[in-house]
Formats: structure tokens, sequence, C-alpha cells
């Protein structure tokens, strides 16, 4: 694994763990700290992981954008740290491994778009979640793009009119995350679901979940038109062959990939 | 009613009752499978009724494909194959009557599917709900377009990546199944709401039922641009007239279609 | 404010208060009441006031369209009339301040249709919601629209096809309302949502919510090209750079707009 100066990395088993690692500013996303996340899901996303887990080290999840490094930027600067924090989101969901948010506290902003744009997330019961920039002077524009995909259109307008912090289980009711645990059950809750998540062929899965996200927000002809094509051609992949052998003749699958 | 091979399809007053019957292959959707449940679903579009209800003989509602059916087929059949299952899919939702699945059992892969697919769904308490692929080598792609349209995004990737069984009050939370009862209910509860939404002008109701299909998963000016033509259209229609004047001369309206 | 004749229009401090006043007609959405809280929007939307609520006289909130009004038009007669409410629909949405709903009562059809537009909803456990067309001749086909994006499609189809009546506790549940308290406290619950929703720059609030309507219901690339222009223009804001300079400085806001 790279060397990073504000996230710790690694490789435990099948699994990459990227813990942003810098409390002392919240984890809060300055541009380097972007890059960083990019890079560090890039990587991984070329690797044979077959999961990734995103969690945050200290007291805070992750508190969003870093208005230290966006209060001197123009138009352009701010574009820019924007594209590179949209890339990031994208990121995550464009890898072909199985991404887990293992949120253990607040997570606001750009840190609550983080644990949205994950596929899967699990949170401690003294997670909390919000999208401030509704009771400042800059509204929180983009991290209510995915989180209006997580929850309800009530809800996202709750949060990001109000700026308030809903907490873990409300975030569960209403579908930002996956599981609610008490904290000192987070990690072994992250585990078990990520075993979960993890099992059967790596490659059918990655091809699985980029055509959920090519397929979700569309009206659902055009989704069948993407996830029906991408399903006939990945029948004749050596481990769609390989599943249904597997089954047909009544003993374990040996994944191909 | 046309005799078929798998089903039982059974006039019953005003409702068509399409049922599964091959339980030995736990009503697996062989293409002759799919090809008689899209007849089944296209004749009865075309009768006077007002309701259709899609339910499975034996101990599972239907595992979706047949792996013995695709495990031999190229490319090309694979698809011609998908191409008969969504085709059955949008039919469900193109036919003028109220379609309700009853779901008495395990509904996995292209059975989660066609529950997904259907206006309406009430589940008893034994009933589960599986995307399997995600744990095998052939992942649920298709499966996964109308199951992300019935619960949230977090929810379908869960579902979708670890394969596992969604029972039914989680089903129930989700929004997957209007209704979960006690397994001995289930027949009443489906026929209480058969009686709630067939209830009015079968006209009116088709139109409404397939506007509705179409306006979804829209831009909301799009799905207004739809919306906003048929219901003036349909406002000349006897139907409406009726309905308007039987409600101004508080008398019962009498449907004219 | 203007006089209406069928609605109280009140400016209440940084709110205004448009109440339909029209009790011996359930508040009934005639085309002169369409026109007037069209007028009563737009009116609001041009001035300094952070907020909307949107409330009813009587005991009913609105009971949607006025079969009367309705009954004897011809097709260019419903189509205009039915522009109309889809501007008053948008016109909700597009004014800058906070619209809230205070929902006391029965809410049914097009008067479904305006809590679902609202930006957030408050109802008394008295409350109900229904979209009776589909037991009756002319479908709710508008009022679908943004109750779809509300609530899931399960949930939809039941109240379009059956027409029947929704409680309070349901629709929290799904989402179409924000927040069910006793009837004697609804008024204290809507003026608490109100004061957490405005806070905060006015100017920066008001371009957050019209950007989140117009990235909903877009797939995620489309919402985010949107997003992120509208975040990056804002950040040059004078609300957004006294909001950062003040959380530098560990200083309350000014908000200039």
């Amino acid at each position: 694994m790279a060397d990073y100066e504000h996230l710790l990395v690694k490789q435990d088993g099948d699994t990459i763990r990227i813990t942003m690692n810098r409390p002392e500013r919240r984890n809060s996303l300055a541009e380097p700290v972007l890059a960083e996340l990019t890079d560090a899901f890039e990587s991984a996303g070329r690797t044979d992981a077959t999961g990734i887990v995103l969690a945050g080290e200290g007291k805070v999840f992750s508190a969003g954008h870093d208005f230290a490094d966006v209060a001197s930027r123009d138009l352009g600067g701010v574009r820019s740290l924007l594209r590179l924090c949209t890339k990031l989101m994208k990121t995550m969901q464009s890898v072909p491994q199985v991404v887990i948010a293992r949120v253990h506290a607040l997570a606001t902003a750009a840190g609550c778009q983080m644990v949205a744009s994950c596929d899967l997330a699990v949170a401690a019961e003294s997670a909390g979640f919000a999208l401030p920039g509704g009771k400042g002077g800059w509204f929180c524009h983009t991290p209510a793009v995915p989180v209006a995909r997580n929850i309800g259109r009530k809800r996202l307008m709750e949060m990001a009119l109000t700026g308030d912090v809903v907490d873990a289980r409300t975030a569960l009711d209403w579908g930002l995350v996956n599981h609610v645990v008490p904290d000192d059950q987070l990690d072994a809750a992250v585990d078990h679901l990520l075993v979960r998540a993890t099992r059967g062929s790596r490659f059918a899965k990655g091809v699985g979940k980029q055509t959920i996200y090519a397929q979700l927000d569309r009206p659902e002809a055009d989704a069948y038109a993407i996830a029906l094509e991408v399903m006939a051609a990945m029948s004749q992949s050596a481990s769609a062959r390989e599943g249904m052998a597997a089954f047909l003749e009544k003993r374990p699958p040996v994944w191909p990939n």
C-alpha cells in the first residue's frame, strides 16, 4: 500500500481499510485529503481485494469541506475542488469492490455525502448525519445529490434546509445506512456485513455493482436496456458458467475470478 | 381461459387468477414458463376483468430463472430469454387490470422481480425475498431494476450484494410489499386489497395505472407533461363525466366502462 | 398583502401565512382559487420573507379540484385548468422561501398534491391523505406525480388505485410528511420546524432549495453537473464568504442577504 499523509491504508486479507487520519481537523476534506482518498480508492480498485471499508479516526467521521481550504479560492479554484470531490464520490461507485462506510461518529456535508455514496453503510449509535450548509452561507448542493438518492424527498429537504443532525436510528429508518449497532459492536457489524456482501464471484459482483449505478435514476425501460445487455453478456462469463454448473451438479462452486 | 402446461389460470368473477404450477421445479422461469406467463397476462389484459392475481403453487413462490434452461445457451440464446423475461415484466405493467402478487413463500431473483413489477403485493409472514446472484456467479442485473424502484438505494445494494433473504416484515418496511399477514389470512388479505383497488371505472383506472408507469422515474416537469395531457383528455371520457355528475347530483355513479 | 376573495394571507414577521378560506367548499380548487394561490405564492416569492406556511380553514385541508368547476369544461378548458394547477405546484417549488404545509385535516387529490409539492409538511394526527380518483371516474393523474416522488412505488400504487385515506402516522412512515403531532400542537410544531428551516442566509437557502428541485429525479451524473456548477458559483457569494469567515474567525455570522 502507498504511504499517505492524511490516510491510514492497510490491506487486511481481502479487505482494504481506508481510514481518514486528520482527527485534529475533524477529517475535513481539504484538497490534499480529497486527492489522497481518490488515489487510495483508485489503487484499491486495481487490486484483487473484494471489499473496501472507509472509516475515520478521532471524534468525527468527517466534517466535509475544510473552510480554511475553500475561503480564499476564486470560482475556478472552487470548481476544481468540487470536481475532485465529485470524482472521489464517483470513484467509490466505479471500483469493483464492495465499499462500506464505517460511521462511528458525526458525518456532515461532504462527509455525509461520502456515506451516501458508499454502496453500504454501518453506523454506531453515536453517529449522526447532517447537511449543515442549510443553516449557513454555503448550501450543501452537491452533498444533496446522493443523499436525495438514499432517502425520500421530504426527508432530504428537512436535512438540507434545517442543517440539523439526524441520529443514527433515524438514518436507518430513512435508508441512509444499512445497520445501526452499539458503538462497541461497530467493527464486528462492519465485518459481518462485509463477509455477507463479498461472497461469490468477485468478477460478477464488480460488474453487478457498476451496472446498478448505471441503471439507477432512469426510466425503467432505459434501465432494462442497460441491465439486460450486461446480464446477457455476463451469462457467458466463466463465473456464470461455473455458478450454474456447480448448482446443477450440486457441488460447491470454485470461482475462476 | 386457455389451457397452459405450467400455469393454472381461472376466471373468478372479475378477477383472473394466474398460478405458477411447476412446484417440483420451484416455479422457476424456464422459457416455456415465461412464454405462458406472458401469454396469460396478455390474454387477461384483453378481457373485461378488473384484477389479476399472480400466485405460485408449492413451497416456493418462484425461484427465478431455471439454470437448467440457461446453462447451455449462447449469448444470443440468453439475450432472447432475458428479452422474453423483461417483456413479461412490462406486460404486467401495461395491462389495464390491477395486478397483485400473492406471495406465500420465497421469491428469488426473477421471482422477486415479478413481485417488484406487480402493481401491488401482499405477502404471508413466511414469505421471503432475495437477489441471490450476488453470492453466486451470475449477478441479478435485471431483477435489480424494479427492486431498486421499490426500495431505497442502500437496501437494494444490501439485497443485491449479499444475496441474503429479506423477511416479509422487512420487505414491508422497505416498501417492496403493501401488506404482510399471517399465512392463513393471505387469501383474505389479497381479496380485500383487490376489492379496494378495483372499485370505480375500469376504464379510468386502467389508463391511470398505465400513466403512472409512464411518468415514474422522470424529472418532475417531464412527468407532468405526460400526466397533465392524459388527465385533460380523460376528463372528456364518459367515466369522468359520469363520476362528476353523480358526485354533483349526490347519487351513486353507474360506470359506462 | 393583496386582498383575496378565497384566501387569508398575512405577514407574520419573516413568515407569510397563506390560508385557503373556502371552508363551505372544502377548500376545493376552482380556477379562481388556483389563480389566487398562484398569485399569492408569486407575490410572497418577491418579498424578503424567509418562510411560507400553507394552511386551510375549516374541516378539510383541501378536497382538490372542484367538480362543479370541471364538469362543464371541454378539453381545452380542462387543460387550461390543469396547467394553472401545475403552475401552482411548480411555483411552490420555485419561490426562494421555505414552504411548509400545515395539514390539520383531510387532504385529497390536488389537495394531497399540494402537500407533496411543499418543501416540508407537518400534519396533525387527525389529518389524512388520499388520491380518490382511483375509486371514481377521473383518475388522479397529476397528483400522482409529486406523491410518487415522496413515497415509494408500491405505496403510490396503493393510494392511487384504492383511493382510500392514508392516516397521518402512515404518511409519516412513508415520507409524505415530516412530522405528525397531536392536533393541539400543530401550530407549535409548524413554527418550530419553520425556525429550524429558515436559519442562515436567505439568499443561499433560496438557491439551495431551487437547485435541489433541479437535480432530483435525474441520473446522478446529470444531477452533479447541475449541483456542482451552482455550488462553485455560490462559493463566491457574499453569504458564503461571510459564513466561512465567521467560522474561521469563531464569531457569529452576519448574513448580507
